[in-house]
């Protein structure tokens, strides 16, 4: 990696810790130059506006999602355990991912849904590509044999990103000790009601 | 109503429509005084603080809640009709109670799930509450013989309300004309797991 490369890792790095704790409307070029002790003009060179940057942060975000939990997932066995590693993948990426104050692309999500730009553009990609990736994972499930050939898979991934978004309200608002045994029940109960019979232990 | 009830009633008006657009942290004495076109000391007559117009514009906003959706379902049949009378009222609740920018409460538990403090603490009390109102209708759908009585109540709660934040999801950040089917279907397979045979038409 060379120098400006590593430069704009560490500020990637540091903008999304800071997005994660306050928000993407928190990201100014002043704000993360105080943060990562880089002078304003150094930052400039990187991102030429302070939309750039949050764009940039959100992208940074969604890559770690990816190798987080996407690529680890991709290398579970096909079908239902490969959902199932997605699904708890997902649950706690941001810990895993070092990032303390939650998913920083889900409150982008609330901090933007009504305001038409690059930033909500950039956001409903990202949440495009997630739903291919959960799609492909499903018809593998059902060419496998574990889930029902008639299965509505758009209404499958909206269940179970439904539940994934209860877990976040359940565990961070409301610190539920039991909110990933609730997530998990209730992704059991989806994969339970379209499973082909005798296909799943 | 006497005047400065009135002028309560119109400041936290202005407030949740300003909180629904731009989020809570946006809500100060100043931008306040702007909007409503009062002056700040006379903002100041009713809320002592930032924080005290903050708590109080969520606490507003759960009792549009109560008022839009609770109320009128709490009028509907008891039983699995009073549930859909509930769930159908909270998909459009906001429209409906007038906010054009989605559910405050929503987003600002987002805003404010890992900052401790009176905002947070309004919040989650505000959760509890819809939690235990979600609890006496499921238990009044048991006794009415429509639902199981081996039920996990907290469970189906969980499972309700994280359909609807899958719901906000699809419906506000990614335009999805069919996210209120979506939810609808998510929330019938959700009735139907825990039926007593034959209860449902």
């Amino acid at each position: 990696m060379g120098k400006g490369e590593h430069t704009r890792t560490v500020i990637l790095e540091a903008a999304l810790a800071q997005a994660s704790e306050s928000g993407f409307e928190s990201l100014t070029i002043g704000s993360l130059a105080e943060r990562t002790g880089l002078s304003k003009s150094g930052l400039f060179a990187h991102f030429g506006s302070r939309e750039d940057l949050q764009c940039a942060a959100i992208d940074a975000a969604a890559q770690l999602f990816a190798d987080t939990v996407m690529k680890p997932a991709f290398a579970a066995p096909r079908g239902v355990p490969r959902l199932w590693a997605m699904f708890d993948g997902w649950l706690g990426w941001t810990r895993r991912g070092g990032l303390a104050h939650g998913c920083p692309i889900h409150a982008a999500s609330v901090e933007y849904d009504d305001r038409p730009g690059p930033m909500r553009d950039r956001l409903v990609g990202h949440y495009r590509a997630l739903q291919q990736a959960l799609d492909k994972a499903v018809r593998i499930a059902i060419d496998a044999g574990h889930l029902r050939a008639d299965l509505d898979i758009e209404q499958f991934a909206f269940d179970m990103f439904a539940i994934v978004l209860g877990y976040y309200h359940a565990a961070r608002l409301m610190d539920d000790a039991r909110a990933g045994e609730r997530a998990r029940a209730a992704f059991a109960r989806l994969l339970a009601d379209f499973a082909v019979p005798g296909a799943l232990p």
